[in-house]
């Protein structure tokens, strides 16, 4: 997607190798425009896989949920990390590492939200290590509803969750995919 | 805002005489339909403020905070409650308990994106003892900014915040304010 590309070059920030801030637009601060762009992109890559419901994990996948979910006009979903005594007992969980905040927290959905034969399109805005896609897959299986696509809105291609996602055979599209960070240099696959 | 408050009335469980779950259609699932009305409906209520920041806390803050900054065609920000290695260190703090957590957290927004003069309009889902909105305000006094509005999907008239703000001249719009839960029953204001 060339309007994320640019804006990632223009505005995103590296740090080392393996790290692009894009705060600024993406994930604390929010670009509605940009990010309703994103949302019409997964629509057209998608949109033929008769998608019943977006799930997303907070926080910030809450804005690419939504901004997909406009266009879907299905219901989003965003998984919770934290207990609340106000989420239902009943829920689907899973197990999820964090390399950003280096710990492992228990991912939340109610029951209530994903049914079986639900057609679930994922969105997050970064897929990495893969770590909360794929806890993501596992709830939508426990619920017995089907994977339809993965729309991830930045893929870094230098760590294995999305070659490892590929392979297990889900439609997984990345709006931007960088393959390497060198001095502040971003290249992009493709 | 009557759409909301029939909604709150058919979907909302309410929990003793204090809860009132809605998380099948604004803070766990999302109605994306519902969500746009409400952003409309702040439009409505703050666009000769001149706003040129929504400011919100995540997680369900952010599904408002895009809904109302499609309208303002500014960008929203969310402050963050966890620690991130990929956060700025230069950034606004405030400490805020929260009741249904039962947690005192520190909330933190970057120095970059709430600007000394940004007219500031708070958006959130709930307001009931106010704490997570107080910290909003601080944060924005902080950065030099105006509190020029604060728009709450639902408030608790039954408990403290959003007398308290109002008593500070805040000007708070609560588009649907509960003053009391009894035995399933839920009775608004007006």
């Amino acid at each position: 997607m060339k309007l994320l590309k640019e804006r990632i070059l223009n505005d995103g920030q590296t740090i080392g190798t393996d790290i692009v801030k894009v705060d600024s637009f993406l994930n604390h601060q929010i670009d509605v425009n940009l990010m309703d762009a994103i949302g019409k992109e997964f629509y057209e890559k998608f949109n033929n896989e008769g998608i019943t419901k977006i799930l997303t994990i907070e926080a910030s996948g809450i804005a690419i949920g939504m901004a997909a979910a406009r266009y879907f006009q299905t219901p989003v979903v965003f998984a919770k990390k934290t207990e609340s005594k106000n989420l239902d007992k009943e829920v689907y969980t899973s197990e999820v590492f964090s390399f950003t905040k280096n710990k492992t927290y228990q991912v939340r959905v109610s029951k209530r939200y994903i049914n079986p034969g639900d057609k679930v399109l994922i969105v997050d805005d970064f897929l990495a290590n893969g770590k909360a896609c794929q806890g993501l897959i596992e709830i939508i299986q426990e619920a017995k509803a089907s994977v339809c696509g993965i729309g991830i809105v930045i893929e870094k291609g230098f760590q294995p969750g999305g070659a490892e996602i590929r392979e297990q055979g889900y439609k997984l599209e990345s709006l931007a995919i960088i393959d390497d960070i060198q001095e502040g240099n971003i290249k992009f696959r493709g």
